[in-house]
């Protein structure tokens, strides 16, 4: 059986791989733009949402190359979307996986110049799929409803006690709809039938929510070096987190709670699902 | 025959009762963001590509509806670009029409992301025509090798003394790509065969480079009533124009050579186009 980190690792390098060629592919770029394009994209992340986009198509039709496009798309969303929030007008964050931000390379207007850039080519690289309703979806998800919505949520939140049910909201659309639609994409693009596209649409938001716990936890307990950014800094910017509202230990058991009915939503599925039942398990026990 | 100021004010009516019914249609969207996106979208522009979009569809087929979906979505990307552009670390504008930019009536961050939402949501809407080509279009024609290039060109470009080429090539990308991109994927969803849309695009490349030419006079002969801005703007950023590199007198013959040029294009097309000539006559004529 394949861990959950190998499964990652081998989706993370086949991502990283059509990134570079298309970005290779771009003619008659400005090269700062190309330089802070390749910076952003290629700092270190985990490459979730494309493992999840491709991980989905290969559960469904055993070919992960057919979501490739919306795999390098949600990559390119997920990577604009760190970039603007970590301006100074934003969460106004110097580091991200222990390299300086985007802004503190490059400066406020490239920034923002390069974060614009990433969204946009990523519906470049979505539509050569060729099937319009992955980019109305991709659009939802990242949208005013989704995440940008959701990052404005955050802002007007700061500095003030919101309920669990505002904070499932909040991240339902800032981080939530991103991890969702890699799954919906990834099985519109492998054509997955109506039953199992509802499926793994419920895995993703599960999934989804259990690493946002997870996330919030870590930021509580994880060690600066395995972050790559200084621990407590939610608590520092006064924003409600998960252990803040409900402590440390209730909300372990509700990201293992959120991780087993994700796997539990895979239950028509058999073995084929291995590597997403493992990786709803690792989302909870990871340490990074 | 229907006047260039006829015809803008026709297609702005129809594009601004789209772009209405499309933001009536979103749910869930926090206030702030709907009401930045809502001020930005209908502050006064002169709905040219839309125009563009939907006239092309209409001399092409006789109907201009099927081009809305194009229509809005450049118009979405064109006001998303002045919103980023007009950004303090960009071009530091307070006044766009007469009015406070976004950053100044909603500060820096949710401008931010009200472009963000803007740029996000344009492709949303493109993807209803159900054409993947024109989303790939709309992309190309924004991102790197466009319009975001673009602004970047223009950004270093500042306090430097350019070439008239590089200041072709600076308002191609910046300026130049979106309008071009309106004429095709009005031509494009109203099924235009190869030439036409090949003569289209000429007449879109050459009209957009009228506009720009005429822009940068404006700025200098122009009146800060009729303009909605400081007069003088480009020179007090020291930015090259068209005036500053070749005198006004130049730059004026240059702006009716380039009409001239996109009346030509269409010389192919009858009285069905007669919109478009008088357009492009009135692009380098007009006072604001």
């Amino acid at each position: 059986m394949t861990t959950a980190i190998e499964f990652l690792r081998e989706k993370a390098a086949r991502t990283d791989q059509a990134l570079r060629e298309y970005l290779a592919s771009w003619r008659d770029v400005p090269d700062t733009l190309g330089e802070a394009a390749e910076y952003t994209l290629f700092a270190g992340g985990k490459r979730l949402r494309p493992a999840l986009a491709l991980g989905t198509a290969e559960i469904i039709c055993g070919d992960d190359a057919v979501a490739m496009p919306a795999a390098c798309a949600v990559e390119m969303i997920h990577t604009y979307s760190l970039v603007h929030d970590d301006l100074p007008s934003m969460d106004d964050d110097d580091l991200r996986r222990g390299q300086p931000t985007a802004h503190v390379k490059f400066g406020e207007a490239i920034a923002i110049l390069a974060g614009d850039a990433l969204l946009t080519m990523a519906f470049d690289i979505a539509a050569r799929a060729g099937r319009s309703e992955i980019v109305r979806e991709l659009a939802q998800a990242a949208g005013v409803a989704g995440m940008v919505g959701g990052q404005v949520i955050d802002l007007e939140s700061e500095n003030r006690h919101i309920s669990l049910e505002a904070l499932r909201h909040l991240h339902a659309c800032k981080t939530g709809a991103l991890i969702r639609v890699s799954v919906r994409c990834g099985g519109i693009l492998a054509n997955a039938g109506p039953e199992q596209l509802e499926a793994l649409t419920r895995y993703g938001e599960r999934i989804g929510l259990a690493f946002q716990i997870a996330d919030d936890i870590l930021d509580v307990v994880g060690t600066e070096e395995t972050l790559g950014k200084p621990v407590g800094s939610d608590e520092a910017k006064h924003k409600s987190t998960y252990p803040a509202l409900v402590g440390i230990a209730r909300a372990r058991e509700l990201a293992r709670e959120a991780a087993d009915n994700a796997i539990d939503a895979l239950k028509a599925f058999g073995p084929e699902a291995d590597s997403f039942r493992a990786l709803a398990r690792f989302i909870v026990d990871r340490e990074s």
